[in-house]
């Protein structure tokens, strides 16, 4: 069986059997950071005051930014090694990020995943496994416009599909991305050519966009258990 | 003075001071193609029946396709060959094909200029002596989806503003575009990714592909003279 892969990059809320949310720069990263460090769910919402009402209700870790720095009132940012550094065993996470959190609010699938370079190896088994006859690979994008670190999440995630020798067909925009990752520069390179990067590392966060650039260094896949709002637990 | 440029994957009718519309397979290259045969003017219209209209009242050639093949009534198709072929000295042309003509409607900026992959250079040229402060490369896509050729065409008139040393501030989604270009392939193992190449190659059109991926082989820039119905002519 032939699985489709097509490419968004900006979300459009268009539906796919199977959704994979890309923000690497930092949420569906920082997600995966919160897993790897014992989280046992990912609640993602849009609104400031509406996180902060969840997570003062039901007790869970408030976690988000604004302009890339945590907000007052959370209890820390968007950050994968901060989230690493985090006593998260057994917690659950409130998320609230101003393109991630977006973007996941927009899939709509049967499955949808959190996807990054870190976990991009994860994720390919575990559509591979779930084998949905489409995928749609959704990148958050910045405000609106293309953030070339997503596609590059995107593209390590084809890239390791195409490495289990799943038959595909891919779209102009998945070859597209495919490219980034075929050119011979390793990831963290490409991925600080991208705005977002630059602007990280200006203002002190040179080690989470390194962190984020690592393949397949964290063995999580971020799977939505609920939809209203998306709710993100360990999947295979 | 640094020019700032964007890229757009399908047509947004976002405004940019500067706007350069690619329909490489085969719109634009079909335009840069009959102005080289020397038509005087193009005039692009969306709707079939509107076209015929138009070319009868105005003595204009009618030239167009609908999946991929000249329509009934009209003079030629949407084959740069083609067009290249037919003596088009002095003439005026009315075009209306699926996707590019879409592009060309819905591009707003005070410069609109067609481009592909065969005039890369010249458009580049021409955007440099007008000197806007923000240009949006246009790509037209296919039925709402990205096409590789025609974010390639971006590439090329990118790769050309910069051999031409000129300052820039480009986006993301122009920083993935030029990758394209840093592969190592030559144009047209790329162009033959394309859905839409694939689909031409298999229609007997295999001639017009590899004549669309030529390089800067074409010295003109079609630049929009009035706005409605989108009227070009040649420009510096």
């Amino acid at each position: 069986m032939s699985i489709a892969f097509d490419l968004e990059f900006t979300p459009t809320g268009r539906a796919s059997e199977a959704v994979v949310v890309f923000d690497v720069l930092r949420m569906t990263t920082t997600a995966c950071a919160a897993f790897t460090a014992g989280v046992t769910s990912v609640v993602v919402v849009a609104d400031p005051d509406d996180a902060r009402a969840m997570a003062r209700d039901s007790g869970a870790v408030l976690l988000g930014e604004r302009e890339g720095v945590a907000l007052p009132g959370f209890d820390g940012g968007n950050s994968p090694l901060e989230a690493m550094a985090m006593d998260l065993r057994g917690r659950s996470v409130v998320m609230c990020t101003t393109n991630g959190s977006r973007a996941a609010l927009a899939a709509a699938g049967r499955h949808v995943l959190l996807g990054a370079i870190v976990n991009a190896a994860a994720v390919a088994r575990s559509l591979v496994e779930r084998a949905p006859s489409e995928v749609l690979l959704s990148c958050a994008g910045t405000a609106g416009r293309t953030s070339l670190d997503d596609v590059l999440g995107a593209a390590c995630v084809l890239r390791e599909v195409l490495a289990l020798g799943t038959e595909t067909r891919l779209s102009d925009a998945c070859r597209l991305a495919l490219r980034l990752v075929h050119g011979g520069d390793d990831l963290l390179t490409v991925v600080n050519e991208a705005a977002h990067a630059r602007f990280l590392n200006g203002i002190g966060f040179a080690d989470d966009v390194a962190f984020a650039a690592r393949a397949n260094s964290l063995d999580v896949v971020p799977a939505r258990r609920g939809a209203a709002p998306p709710t993100f637990a360990l999947g295979s």
